[in-house]
């Protein structure tokens, strides 16, 4: 993984974070993403601000010391990008 | 019901809009609200704008014509509030 980046995700500074939109076809696959990103957290014990609508949600990962990402945030980032089907 | 409001939700003008935050004890009575939430999208197809926390939800309704909430968007925001448990 890039020192400070995340596939897909974009780097925010004020405070510090990772930003992805994700969008989906229709609300059940967002759906689906959501129950999986759900899980995660409750696996991670990280939980993420989310936003969503019915096709779109916007998740951003804070660190949570308010300075600088840990190693464990930018792999919950990673293990994100996971949850949806390949491309 | 009021005319122009729904009990506990804000109104917003700027879109037209209404807007309540729900906090919860924990985690799991969130996810509880949310897919009780998600069910009543999928039978009245209208899907609020929802931000979550891992304690808390913000929904917002907005004016389907950008103009004025129609009555089944108040009513939808009323339905709403009955998904949590009485206080």
């Amino acid at each position: 993984m890039d020192k400070d980046n995340v596939k897909c995700w974009i780097s925010k500074d004020h405070p510090p974070g990772l930003f992805r939109r994700f969008e989906f076809e229709n609300y059940n696959n967002l759906r689906i993403f959501l129950d999986r990103l759900a899980d995660l957290s409750k696996e991670k014990k990280y939980y993420p601000d989310i936003s969503f609508g019915s096709k779109y949600a916007n998740i951003t990962v804070y660190a949570s010391n308010d300075k600088v990402l840990s190693e464990e945030e930018k792999a919950f980032a990673q293990r994100v990008n996971e949850l949806i089907d390949p491309i």
